[in-house]
């Protein structure tokens, strides 16, 4: 028995007593994860990089904290087609020196959300690392009709769920030595929160697919201003948005003012909200509107309508064209979480 | 469009080309791959994470090598259990500097395995890196009867494919600023690719799993030291291991006799080496023997013997019990390829 075999000891000790149990016919401790997958839906699978100083800095990112955000950025790409999702296999290399107590953290963190939405964790790896912390998580779901980015329409209405831009606002906050004496504690443990442990729209992915009306979908990872020429590209059309309809809550302008930054820009190009972007046909959009709050008290903004035309984003502010890329310095092309799924 | 995205429209126009598409609905290019399994048979799931300085380094591993080798050591876990592998995500992050030509090298090394196997890539991740390079590839298969590590009996036979110690060999004389002029440059050749392109035993697994009589089955990655032991652990029962039956090949000792390496340290702790170890009826060795070599060409040799006890190994040479803790350097409980499958 050698440390790397206790770790891997402790780890499934932990996995036993938080997983969820459905259809893992064999976890951790095999070459393989075992699993029943539902006969009747498809298999979601999807896989995400967290890297030290490219994703997460540990000045400010606890161990817990990390291992969350690992399982909960996969959870929102699962969200996205409006999936269950099911089995984690987590990947985790750390330097050395990094304690047991730090990794056990880690471990407690990911099981935490894991657990919140009956994920089990079914496998993994781990490594030395000859530099910072690095986790690879792959998730894996199930979804009777997947939403994909593909399938927006000529006519469509885009929207987005939640507000944008609280995850750099937060971000801004934790870069700081000292937290802007102007802003409510609680509003800046909210922001700080949305960066650090950002919450999946897991239920209301499920609930979208489910309601009928949605023709594509996504999250935001990287920001509307990169995200949304994504789904553009996939689904060859184009799009007109209204910057100023872009949803941003009071916590994000307070902070933005304290801190001389652009609520905006955040909004639009600071990433990582993970937020929920659709297009729907647009005489339902209301209806969805109204059923999402009803449902999840979750609010769907509609910000623009999908155009016939080369996959690009024509924004408009106050009816006049704004040239985003020179307005907003985050458009640079530069995905804010050092990035792309492919 | 930015750079990471001009990325994956080059990794998806590869694989697009490449890629096998059996039960592939989406691939490439949206939130989640949507995947189509089989019905009649479990999924399996497994993880590796690959990174330089701790699993390969640049120096001798071209980034075709490090692609190819990211499949092939997930190909081997889908093997141990007998299994059939289908769709992989693959996660790169690359220091900056990479040039677009490498980053293409590697998805070609990972392709041309992964087709030869039939195995689609359906999606990943791509990220900066503040180090070296480093890679998750997560690797799904399909199996009807899964052969675990949990389910060996006292009374089996121990038996392992192929021959030990040829990566660690390989290494020895990657290691080396000049090739030991003592050994003939094609077993150097054959060496040196055993430790850069090591090839899974997917079909021999596959056989194995189905010819009946083998009761547990894993991949030998951190070398039979420490991977029996494993072994014993999941299933409750102890070995016996006859070292001099441990099978090492003509090339291997040559290279150890040119470079006073110890052949049967390798065998035993050098890991890396992605041959099967099983344990099967003892009445049942001489059949799966025959038929492994008629139907692979396969060698197939028996080293021992399980043992109700303790689930550790009691090795022997010429009837003596040896202490492997001392006689190998190897044996220190660290894991070869630095890490430890969870």
């Amino acid at each position: 028995m050698n440390g790397e075999d206790a770790l891997v000891r402790a780890i499934r000790a932990l996995a036993a007593t938080r997983n969820g149990t459905g259809g893992v016919r064999v976890g951790i401790g095999d070459d393989c994860a075992v699993l029943e997958p539902r006969s009747d839906v498809a298999l979601l699978a999807t896989t995400d990089l967290m890297i030290e100083d490219v994703h997460f800095r540990r000045r400010w990112a606890e161990p817990a904290d990390i291992g969350w955000k690992s399982i909960a950025v996969n959870l929102s790409d699962i969200a996205a087609m409006g999936g269950r999702p099911r089995w984690a296999l987590v990947a985790l290399a750390c330097p050395e020196g990094t304690s047991a107590e730090e990794i056990e953290a880690f471990y407690e963190g990911a099981l935490a959300v894991a657990r919140a939405h009956q994920v089990a964790i079914v496998g993994g790896d781990t490594s030395a690392s000859p530099s910072g912390w690095l986790i690879n998580v792959t998730l894996l779901g199930e979804a009777a009709t997947p939403r994909l980015r593909s399938t927006a329409r000529a006519g469509d209405t885009v929207a987005v769920t939640g507000t944008l831009g609280r995850a750099a606002a937060g971000l801004a906050v934790l870069e700081r030595e000292t937290a802007p004496a102007e802003v409510d504690a609680a509003q800046l443990a909210e922001l700080t929160a949305a960066h650090l442990r950002p919450t999946a729209r897991v239920a209301e992915g499920a609930w979208l697919a489910g309601a009928g009306g949605v023709t594509a979908m996504m999250d935001l990872s990287d920001g509307l201003g990169i995200d949304l020429p994504r789904l553009l590209g996939e689904s060859g059309v184009g799009a007109e948005v209204d910057v100023d309809r872009v949803p941003v809550d009071a916590s994000t302008r307070a902070v933005a003012a304290a801190l001389r930054g652009d609520a905006t820009a955040w909004a639009t190009g600071g990433g990582e909200d993970y937020e929920l972007l659709l297009t729907c046909d647009s005489t339902a959009f209301e209806r969805l509107q109204q059923g999402l709050a009803d449902a999840h008290g979750t609010r769907l903004t509609r910000i623009g309508t999908i155009k016939t035309g080369a996959p690009a984003v024509r924004w408009t502010s106050r009816g006049q064209v704004v040239s985003v890329a020179r307005g907003f310095e985050h458009f640079t092309g530069r995905p804010a979480a050092g990035g792309a799924r492919t």
